[in-house]
């Protein structure tokens, strides 16, 4: 008498999990030294300094009643513009506070805002490759989850695939950039492109098509590539971003929904989202967490991008001398290289062997691809390199 | 194309909230000192000396990535153990690490939970008076909420009403003791008389009926009553606890689900609840408030009851001895005092007249009934008084 459905989510753990905790046990038997262990996205460098500073700051000098206590559900107002101003004076967009609904990270953000696009029949697209979670995000609140197969040259956008998976029951298109696996940051142009379709598809259809713009690796970029606002491209677009990343706090759960005026219907639609967190047993986001985020966005906090640049680089040059064929990323901190044989679940099955662990890409959508993880030691990459090397070479 | 049913439930807001946001903006129009607001249950005391030390102690001694990062699902397994060990010192159990789900507060808890249990045509059962977010997390799961009417002498349990609720679909009973509104701890002779007829039934209908005990308020007893731990009395019980209360930290999320080995299923169950939580978007729980909430758990830290209790026994000899119907609450924060006309909603409404705020008992199934929160400055109580005796006085 218990749900299999959710027993079933609950026993299959996800390829990375597995792969990781594999690693983990593996170090204990030729020590840590020797595993090469690419498979997760933690990031590897400390939160920044003023990020410290503002938690000791704010618990030694402020009220424990106010910065512990209950927020709005949405989350307290000065937090909530400090995030508004910020958007706008980077993006010269248009949001207020009231735009800014606060949750516990990116996945609930996700949930929420899905949640409230649920009607009948209704589905969601991901263009591949796409973050795996997406698909029970989808399907565990009764909507179907559609794929656009990717554009493996670039992995940009395949239009005449977008195309031909918009349906009249289509609500929203997934987009996420910089992207998790590829590293690619999606460029204006293809934005623009996708929204133009959007928008053509929308009046079609007689009704509107969301863009949900899922942006944890905002601030990972490199090479001097800017990272679009997507609700300035298209606006009937809603943000869900986290601080995990880009402030190196990933497990404590800091992110928030921004609805802009802009959006179709964007009040109503933010009057669901909240709905729907009430039904996901959102109160508040945490409230200490809400106020750092709100002091690192007026500080500019940043974490020190130059140590997952210099891994980026120094694997994507090796990589690719070695005959690995790899789009170079320019954001996030993935890398999603071809398999040699173009079977990347057996490719990975070899690597395991040699102790070197990437996560093939069938989960994401491209089963031809893996995925390394470049926020990792840099001491572990250069070991890893001849691993890398022997492997191409045993199949070529 | 928005989900009607999401947007209904964000735009309805609770009454609570609605009173709370109704004294904020009478305090600018008479003056807070003028305003007598019983409405939210927001710890009035700060969280205690120990955890603060925590906090601090664990952002300058310990490295970022270890305090920030991701945690496992359920929560790292030092906490987790920190937890189980804490409770099985005061209440004898057989908690291992491996029962403890750490979550972003009891809510989420709770909908994981239900939505673990979650299967075509079940119910789930409330005790009134109740919490009344269960609705929500009950029905946005698909499932029928059903209520057991109060017993109004004591706030125990109607024994013959419960058994009337009772039906071959009902998956689990939701237990809330420390009561909210009542403030009321159920006994242990209340507990074995619920466990020996859910046993009766579950033996009748031939699955386990379960019971969901939300036991936010668990520290917050007075007069030296024991809150009984469930498990102990009836086996096929599950724990879902926060520390919002318990260590005045609502605003931060923590807490966390046990599921006892003694309870039917428990490994499957507690596997489906990990499956349940990813899809409302759980991650992990805030990580630093995981580390402060078993700091906290090992040091015995709990915060300063007595201020709580002082303004308790204040209010209830206070508003008795004005001719108030009141069963004497031992526990949590709150009283549930009787309307003198048998209307609360009426009466809540000429109390809102003189500023005073207090909350109508419809929405926790007791409309003959008006909620006091006790967790408030005591200048406020006693300039209250005069207010409560005018109120009684003029209805009488």
């Amino acid at each position: 008498m218990l749900s299999e459905a959710m027993y079933a989510l609950g026993a299959k753990k996800s390829c990375i999990r597995e792969l990781f905790e594999y690693g983990m046990r593996q170090s204990a038997v030729v020590g840590a030294e020797n595993v090469y262990d690419f498979s997760i996205g933690n990031p590897s460098i400390p939160a920044p300094q003023k990020v410290k500073d503002a938690f000791v700051r704010l618990l030694t000098e402020r009220d424990s009643l106010e910065i512990h206590g209950y927020t709005q559900a949405a989350g307290r107002m000065d937090a909530r513009e400090a995030i508004a101003e910020g958007l706008n004076s980077r993006y010269n967009a248009c949001i207020r506070a009231q735009n800014i609904f606060f949750t516990c990270g990116a996945a609930p953000a996700l949930v929420a805002l899905i949640r409230a696009l649920a009607v009948d029949g209704a589905e969601i697209l991901a263009i591949a490759p796409y973050f795996p979670e997406y698909r029970p995000f989808v399907e565990s609140n009764g909507m179907r989850f559609t794929i656009v197969p990717a554009d493996t040259d670039a992995f940009q956008i395949s239009f005449s695939a977008l195309e031909a998976q918009l349906t009249p029951h289509t609500q929203a298109v997934i987009v996420n950039s910089p992207n998790n696996p590829s590293g690619v940051v999606y460029t204006e142009e293809t934005l623009r492109r996708l929204g133009a379709i959007l928008k053509r598809k929308s009046r079609e259809y007689g009704h509107f098509i969301y863009i949900i713009a899922d942006e944890p690796y905002r601030e990972l970029a490199y090479d001097g590539v800017k990272v679009p606002f997507i609700p300035s491209v298209y606006p009937d677009t809603v943000v869900c971003y986290s601080f995990s990343k880009s402030l190196s706090l990933p497990g404590e759960r800091i992110g928030y929904i921004c609805v802009p005026d802009c959006a179709a219907e964007s009040q109503k639609l933010f009057t669901a989202v909240a709905g729907a967190a009430r039904t996901i047993g959102h109160v508040c986001a945490p409230s200490l967490l809400q106020l750092v985020a709100a002091e690192a966005v007026q500080a500019g906090a940043c974490p020190d991008l130059e140590a997952y640049d210099r891994n980026r680089v120094m694997l994507y040059e090796a990589l690719t001398s070695y005959g690995y064929q790899c789009v170079k990323p320019t954001g996030a901190f993935y890398m999603f290289v071809k398999a040699p044989d173009g079977d990347a679940a057996a490719f990975s099955e070899l690597a395991k062997g040699e102790n070197l662990l990437i996560v093939p890409g069938g989960d994401f959508g491209c089963p031809e691809f893996f995925r390394i993880s470049t926020c990792v030691a840099p001491e572990m990459i250069e070991r890893s390199l001849s691993v890398f090397k022997r492997l191409i070479e045993s199949i070529n």
